[in-house]
């Protein structure tokens, strides 16, 4: 039987992986430009570090870790008698894996509170798990991707992550990158205002659906909620806002004049999308999207999404800001501000639109024919040469056919082959063969580098 | 309570990350300059791919994975009632975490033969995980880098192995790195002629330990193996080889000469150790030790090993030639060899031997003081000017007192400082502070580029 791997993973080949490295050290590359840094943190952790902090759902989804050894020694048995799966995992398992990077850096904060300099402005790429029913774009294990500030309540640092952003979306060749921008805070406002602040949840999880059921959808669903039809009435000049994202600021201002949480709120994104405006954007434009709520219930100033332009393919990034990440873990009052890449989704978008094509090959840049041992000497003396000099170069193992050596250049798509014989090894030379071109050229050893190497 | 990680684990701050990420660095792109490629594998395989690998030992020693749901109602009533956790496992549990790269990599070979190019040239650093007692040195959690290649029998592969070696420890800087050789053949060879074959493993597991319990030593861990007097005896001359790896090969010669797979095993080695001092070496030496053994089951050609010079320090790689590596999942007769790095251990020898000064600095170049918000304008504009040119740049987020900003920019070692204030604003320039001569200069914004990313 053909040996296989569980359902929601992958493996990844070398082809795959230049292409996923290109995003991951692009991503990389632009944090560091903005001056974050990076942790690691374990892939397991303590299961009281996770269970809990998901809701239910997520406490389902968490992949655990059997103890070793005897364990069912230590369950006792009367609970053991139950047989009841729930009531038996605190008991035969004590660790999980990491489900996110949120809650590990959490953690991490807490646990280094004395070591870390803050402001600390971290990132962390590593993969997460989830026992999550695989299906098109969705695996159990993945990469996230994230970069946080913790310790500030400045502004400038939503101003920052739009440039982020708009760094990383450019670098990679996406065009016309829309990162959409809320807060929390006018969301508040406006629930307040039509009096349904009990039933901001509903409220939210209703205008976030506007794109998908439009206005009359999205009224009908807030009247199962019981949203009261004096509040709804209320609501109508929210749906006929337009113009720039400042002359809709400017008429929420006026809706929401009675509300101080509301007021608050234009003001941040007031601050957020002038900054951004006075700076410039590269290829992005910064939308203010009044239906956006994401994680509502975490988020509590900015937020944001981001959508790539010409293609289907749900959001390649999100965040926003909270102010109290690290509340569950005993210390209070740290404000937090981050954002997400969807490195899977960002890769399916630039395969769509073909931003592959300039992706760096580490790949060989040269294949030696092997046409026995005499010439196999000269040849790793020229490699050596030729590593030395950074070219990337193999020579086929073994003395088999020329054919079959030339295949597994084809194959490899390794630009360069060379060959030797009698002829080259007693000039000093080499025959150089472009496998793009077929264009053959006999040359010296810095002929070679300066033909491959370029 | 304060959080904690499981023991054996670990996090990793950015200061650590950029000295570990420098190892990876640099042996990712000597694997690269030889021609390999990189392939990813999942963190869990199916706990069938995994168990029955690594002996009962390991078997204990992988973390399982406990299924989701209901995993109890799988479990019929009567093995349920004999509380047996190693019957009970494989009903709970069908995926585990990888224990090491290389059987995942015979899976992913055979799963993949039709996809995959051969002589097939792979390398692989993903952590992996062990359920062993942690202590000094040893983790639960670990990166673990291999590179191999399958499908051809060429000994030029061996010569390029140790040359792979020796690029990697002298771009790290270690000097004087000693790779031991031996042959799997010239062990049997050994064990045939003094008629010992039959406890080839008990011979070669006492010829290992040489070096620390002395001739006297291992003869007497062979006579409890109760290998014969005779044997004994005729193996003396092998303790007082000596000379250099040619001579030593010389002597062996006539010793072996009856032993046709000895014979064939010093044929092997004298074709590795001849190319490679014909080649050359950098920095490291090559040496032939016949009590090399390592996972003797295994190898069935060349052996490696890696040792420093100058720190004690068990070996920081090894490696060697099988014959039917992906044989398990019913691929037979492709023949491989490949070595890996001791990634936490070449860290631990890097910091004694303080190699680390040289070890690129990731994080930001240039901090910038912020004294208000119109200061701040200024300053994210000259931020954009400078990260377009690659300087890591950042601002501190709030403008509180200067003595906090300094601060924080000597804790997180920021080379640079600038400052910027109503004169410096008037005149479009900038205050510019080397944060470790102390030096200040007024400058204008190409001249901090200049300075900075200097």
């Amino acid at each position: 039987m053909k040996p296989s791997i569980p359902k929601g993973t992958r493996d990844f080949s070398s082809a795959e992986l230049a292409k996923r490295n290109y995003i991951f050290e692009t991503v990389k590359e632009a944090f560091q430009l903005f001056g974050f840094e990076p942790i690691e943190t374990p892939s397991f952790e303590n299961s009281s570090t996770l269970m809990g902090k998901y809701g239910e759902e997520g406490d389902r989804l968490i992949f655990k870790i059997l103890n070793s050894g005897d364990y069912l020694r230590k369950v006792d048995d009367t609970l053991y008698q139950e047989k009841d799966a729930n009531k038996m995992t605190a008991k035969i398992s004590e660790k999980a894996l990491r489900y996110d990077l949120t809650v590990p850096f959490a953690r991490y904060v807490v646990q280094h509170q004395n070591e870390i300099v803050f402001p600390f402005k971290r990132y962390q790429i590593q993969p997460v798990w989830r026992a999550d029913r695989p299906q098109k774009g969705r695996f159990r294990e993945f990469f996230q991707c994230d970069a946080d500030v913790v310790g500030s309540e400045s502004l400038w640092q939503e101003v920052e992550f739009v440039q982020l952003y708009d760094e990383v979306f450019s670098k990679l060749g996406l065009k016309k990158t829309l990162i959409k921008i809320n807060n929390r805070k006018i969301l508040s406002g406006i629930a307040e205002i039509i009096g349904a602040k009990d039933k901001l949840i509903d409220f939210t999880v209703a205008l976030d659906k506007l794109d998908k059921i439009g206005v009359e959808g999205v009224l009908k669903e807030m009247r199962t909620k019981e949203i009261p039809e004096a509040a709804l009435s209320k609501l109508m000049p929210l749906f006929s806002l337009s113009g720039t994202n400042r002359e809709q600021l400017t008429s929420l201002t006026e809706l929401l004049s009675s509300s101080e949480e509301g007021l608050k709120g234009i003001q941040e994104l007031t601050f957020v999308i002038d900054q951004v405006e006075m700076l410039g954007l590269q290829t992005s434009s910064l939308e203010l999207d009044l239906t956006l709520a994401r994680g509502l219930n975490y988020y509590t100033g900015a937020i944001f999404e981001v959508q790539a332009d010409g293609v289907q393919m749900g959001s390649i990034g999100g965040g926003g800001r909270y102010d109290d990440l690290t509340g569950i873990f005993g210390l209070k009052d740290i404000s937090g501000v981050g954002i997400s890449f969807g490195l899977d989704r960002i890769y399916l978008v630039m395969e769509e639109l073909e931003l592959f094509a300039n992706t760096p090959n580490p790949g060989p840049q040269v294949l030696f024919i092997n046409f026995g041992d005499a010439e196999a000497k000269y040849v790793m003396q020229a490699m050596k040469f030729l590593r030395n000099a950074g070219v990337r170069s193999e020579m086929y193992p073994s003395a088999t056919k020329l054919k079959k050596q030339m295949n597994y250049a084809n194959n490899k798509q390794i630009p360069f082959v060379v060959l030797v014989g009698e002829e080259e090894m007693a000039q000093g030379s080499f025959k150089l063969k472009n496998m793009l071109s077929g264009e053959q050229s006999t040359c010296n050893k810095d002929e070679l580098i300066r033909l491959i190497g370029s």
